[in-house]
């Protein structure tokens, strides 16, 4: 009868403190209806609006233009390879209506000339007005240990998270109030956007600095009716990835030996159920939703109920995943300082 | 009798389920003892200690370089202005000891190759050895809408909060490893490198990042010994908040009306105190202890107990501060958009 037993001891709890449990209640409720966003119908519709994709030309972003593509969506890729780009657009303009438009335009998004001009480009069609929905799927990821990155490695693996987006995102915000436009800004982070290890310091700050541009932005925007997203995918295959793991660190394999990479539309899939959802920080795994809830800073929730879940397991999961792979390069050390010693690394000979 | 009979229920409860229970009870356990670091005896010491603060001349560099001279540090202040910096020469000299030895490098920090020079420089007294630990304290706030805000106010804005720290701990971390020395690396981040709200465009990115290379450093330099540090200091006293109080938009200036800034040298005692006590992620206010709770990403906690407090009551009450933000937010919507309207800034005239 042990839950019997519960019932009978909350009810006594409730009727000596009649006014706190009512207080707790109350304010449980105003956090389910008002906090979650179940009165903020989402209103995601990429059918004749405008999208504009940044590296649109393969992985996430070849998948998502395809997807918008489908929906009937104009789409504008943006990409530095030509070769990869003109591939892009014969696969797209294969799949689209004749009345799409579907562009390519090929730039140097870490610039932030260039990335004012693609998208002053974009527009030409559409009588100068801003794409609709963007989608900031630009990135790289070349992890390295810091000892091992040289300065300008340290610098281009930042403008390539960081900068490639944000560039266009200020151009975009100014553009789309300038001309009393609304529309949807979707940055792409990632997992190591939320915590990071071993190996990432070319990349998380990067993916942590979007998150702090599309924080304040998401508030911010509130003021001109432009909405923003943040997408924090996990690893999703494609050359991105095998480009990445062909130079990452012994101890950062072995801490994420047992993450598996999904595929791009699947991902992309992801994405757009979340946005189509009306969430603000769109996830691709359960295993970022638990670092979500202990790393987002308190910005709109998802599902009231299984951000509860996520919340109550990573209070106390997540520090314990931290631990293993603080573990983790405790074991890969010596190896790391024994290379090191090979490659004389260091100004001395090794004393004792 | 609710307190007998929920006791009694729990008791029912264990007996149905040892097995969970137990393994509940060891996991908790292990959490306490490992993860919490009571068993990773802090050995922070400056006395006798070489310590470079950058951006030492005001604030709380200068009230945290101040602290270290009086407790026997030799000490080296690194700012860009020479007038203040000679000022505070004079300062640290009047306090020291005639054995120690005190330094002003006038230095831009947001530049790599200064950067590098300025910490070869302070390294001259001590035989080219780095310094033992570092404060990396350099940084500014201009918060401004983004619509308002330049693309060199936008570059600039990000650069002066995280390359101006960035580039001296790559410098420092290389140079601590090729010399076989150990040490520390402090990053001073932010509140706001928590979490983010309108008018932080140009400052929540840098902060945020700063938090993305401390806690990849953190992990990484377990191979090497250096420890890693991370401040999250709520708003300070000083000319740098003065200027950022000048320019700041009335929607962000009513979602902070209720903070309250604390002296220089109260908040380089935090720091210190953290230090002290071996934590990873220091802050000196209970606010953002909330906020670090969560928004930390499972780095290493602090007190077990304070944390746990720190998490029941941010997880709820977090989302509620963010939503009171949101609703100032759209509460001075309409003032921004006057003004807007009043200054010119769209393309066409209003409709309707």
């Amino acid at each position: 009868m042990s839950t019997a037993q519960l019932v009978s001891a909350l009810t006594d709890i409730y009727r000596d403190h009649p006014l706190l449990i009512h207080s707790i209640l109350a304010a449980l409720l105003g956090y389910i209806v008002f906090g979650m966003g179940w009165f903020t119908r989402s209103d995601y519709q990429p059918k004749g609006k405008h999208c504009y994709v940044t590296g649109g030309t393969q992985g996430l972003g070849k998948a998502l233009a395809e997807s918008l593509v489908r929906q009937g969506a104009h789409v504008t890729v943006v990409a530095r390879d030509v070769v990869k780009g003109e591939k892009t657009l014969a696969d797209l303009k294969a799949i689209a209506q004749p009345h799409q438009i579907i562009q390519f335009i090929s730039a140097d998004l870490t610039d932030a000339k260039s990335s004012q001009e693609a998208l002053i480009k974009a527009s030409e069609p559409f009588d100068g007005k801003c794409p609709d929905y963007l989608y900031l799927c630009a990135g790289f990821s070349r992890p390295k240990y810091m000892m091992d990155s040289s300065l300008e490695e340290f610098k281009a693996g930042f403008d390539g998270v960081y900068w490639v987006s944000a560039y266009t995102a200020q151009a975009a915000v100014k553009t789309m109030i300038r001309q009393r436009r609304t529309g949807r800004i979707v940055f792409v982070s990632s997992f190591l956007g939320y915590t990071s290890f071993a190996g990432y310091t070319n990349y998380s700050p990067g993916k942590y600095a979007l998150r702090g541009l599309s924080d304040s932005l998401r508030s911010e925007m509130l003021i001109h009716g432009i909405k923003i997203h943040i997408f924090m995918p996990c690893g999703i295959v494609g050359p991105g990835h095998d480009a990445e793991n062909a130079e990452k660190p012994a101890i950062t394999f072995k801490i994420e030996e047992n993450d598996t990479a999904i595929q791009p539309a699947e991902s992309a899939k992801a994405l757009e159920r979340g946005l189509r959802k009306g969430y603000y920080s769109i996830t691709d795994n359960i295993v970022a939703d638990f670092a979500r809830l202990r790393s987002d800073g308190g910005v709109p929730g998802n599902n009231f109920f299984a951000d509860l879940f996520y919340l109550i397991v990573s209070s106390y999961g997540f520090p314990f995943w931290r631990m293993t792979a603080d573990r983790d390069v405790r074991n890969g050390r010596q190896a790391v300082l024994d290379d090191y010693e090979a490659r004389g690394v260091y100004d001395t000979p090794k004393t004792k």
